[in-house]
């Protein structure tokens, strides 16, 4: 039949959801919960022979319980005779393990690719991968979304005076450019760097941003260390407000804390994570919906049209 | 150099130790721990470079993460050049989904050994399979060990009079029947029935309880329902005293105080998955160690030696 069906786990059913509004489809029906040890029980509770299955599930916390979540149900959607399975993975987790940057550690995140191909996935579709490399770690088809539409959408909206675009690190330079071009806006680079052993980083910034609206952009935020000391960098050297934007809202440990006592005026997410509560703890986060984004790319797969002209 | 070294993850050190010991080897260093985001970080801290390495992993709660840990140092170890890796995994997790006795529902215990396979293991080592047929989803040398002789040494050093061995279902009569003959005891069986719907299950025993010692004999022990029906219909058929023993104490959700609140004498369990003070909660519950039993495997395979006359 190859009709479309998706299929969600328990990481995103909100944005599962929101996909299924946006391709005015339901979420089929399976049973997605654990026995009394804490294994997973899956059960399909819909034919899917000869379907064309997306199955929506992000590395979210308890990532480990979200990876063999998805590894169980490509299994049982591969064992019921599904005609394709492509792995939604709106956050890709374990991508910062995407090298040997030390002996003797994993590369998690090849690992993981292997694990999704090895349960019977045929296609990948996922979205601001940490590393374009990850990509290169499967053998089977990988769609790389770019969540940069969506945010910039909402900054343009915002009309945000005499922005500047900066990039917290070097590694986010690209990522920084890329937006600052399309927005017209200029771009600034923080440079950490310790002088010596036993010195206090110095925090310097590359450009201008003297009496400016300072963005600090990255493709995630986790413990936030890295965004707040930006921030206040960004404050020491003049800017009139600092705020942040990301792809992936990882925000564990400190970082709801630490957000909201910074100098951030504003601190921009995607649901590519749920924050399950987190905004209530700390109000300054605004959540954006990739909903559509993937709701497109999904039509698109499904119909064999390029996904290409959604990186823009 | 062919070194034989053995790690550990954080499922059971305590047996890890214990191997160590019989072994007169300690266990190697190695970080194992987690990112503030739960991710799991591994680092192998010494040199493993030609060297015949086996993991001790058990999947004990939470299972998902010990799965993960034990993929994580595979994949560590086999990227720092370990000549072989052999997973010792002395409670093999998902064991009880070996097959689609439903429609639409996966095999995990055929998605974990892919896994582990495509992590990099060379080999694998465990204990008493929910069933034997799991060793046929590997495409890699499995040995599996029983508990057996362990159960057995320490049931005949306690000189029970009377001794009957019960399989508490159907399923069990095999493993009981290869006890009763070790130990020259008869044999009993369970047979539950539901004799029509909305009836309540009547418990018969095929073969005689009445004034004997029941030893009720089970793979495994997880929210301990059958043990103790089993045990309460070996009281009501008049047995004198009723005792159960296993090979994993899973003992999960409502288990110790359902054993704690019937009327066995002693549940047995063996370490291949800790206790971490449930026999706090639960003091019928006695602990035999299998370290020996996978100390000495270990050496044999090391040795190139035949294991086989384990399997007394
Ligand atoms: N979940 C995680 N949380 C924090 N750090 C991580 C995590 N996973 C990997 N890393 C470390 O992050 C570094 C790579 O990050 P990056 O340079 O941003 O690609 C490596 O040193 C990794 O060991
Ligand atoms: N972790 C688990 N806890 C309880 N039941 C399970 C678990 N995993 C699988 N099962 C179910 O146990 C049944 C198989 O058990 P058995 O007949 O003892 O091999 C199947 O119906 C499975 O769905």
């Amino acid at each position: 039949n190859r009709e479309l069906k998706l299929f969600s786990g328990n990481a995103n059913p909100a944005l599962a959801r929101a996909i299924g509004t946006y391709l005015d489809l339901p979420i089929s029906a399976a049973t997605v919960s654990s026995f009394s040890d804490g294994e997973i029980r899956v059960r399909v509770e819909e034919n899917v022979r000869g379907a064309d299955v997306f199955l929506i599930q992000s590395c979210c916390a308890p990532v480990n319980d979200s990876i063999m979540e998805m590894l169980i149900m490509i299994d049982a959607l591969k064992r019921s005779s599904a005609n394709r399975i492509t792995a939604v993975i709106p956050y890709f987790g374990y991508a910062r393990q995407d090298r040997k940057d030390q002996p003797r550690v994993p590369i998690s995140a090849k690992l993981v690719a292997d694990l999704i191909t090895t349960a019977g996935a045929d296609r990948v579709l996922t979205m601001d991968l940490h590393a374009s490399q990850i990509q290169g770690f499967f053998d089977i088809p990988v769609d790389n979304l770019y969540a940069l539409p969506v945010l910039l959408d909402y900054i343009t909206k915002r009309k945000i005076e005499d922005l500047v675009v900066v990039s917290p690190d070097a590694g986010g330079v690209e990522r920084a450019r890329a937006f600052a071009k399309r927005l017209q806006a200029n771009l600034a680079i923080i440079d950490k760097r310790r002088e010596g052993p036993n010195q206090a980083q110095v925090m310097n910034i590359i450009g201008d941003v003297q009496g400016k609206s300072a963005l600090l952009l990255d493709d995630m935020i986790d413990t936030a260390g890295t965004i707040v000391q930006g921030a206040q960098a960004c404050l020491d050297k003049g800017a009139r407000e600092v705020w942040a934007g990301c792809s992936h809202g990882v925000l564990s440990g400190p970082a709801l804390e630490r957000l909201q006592q910074s100098g951030l005026t504003e601190v921009v997410v995607t649901d590519s994570i749920p924050l399950r509560g987190k905004d209530l703890k700390c109000p300054k986060l605004k959540l954006l919906s990739v909903a559509p984004l993937f709701g497109e790319a999904i039509r698109r797969i499904h119909e064999d049209e390029s996904v290409s002209s959604l990186f823009v």
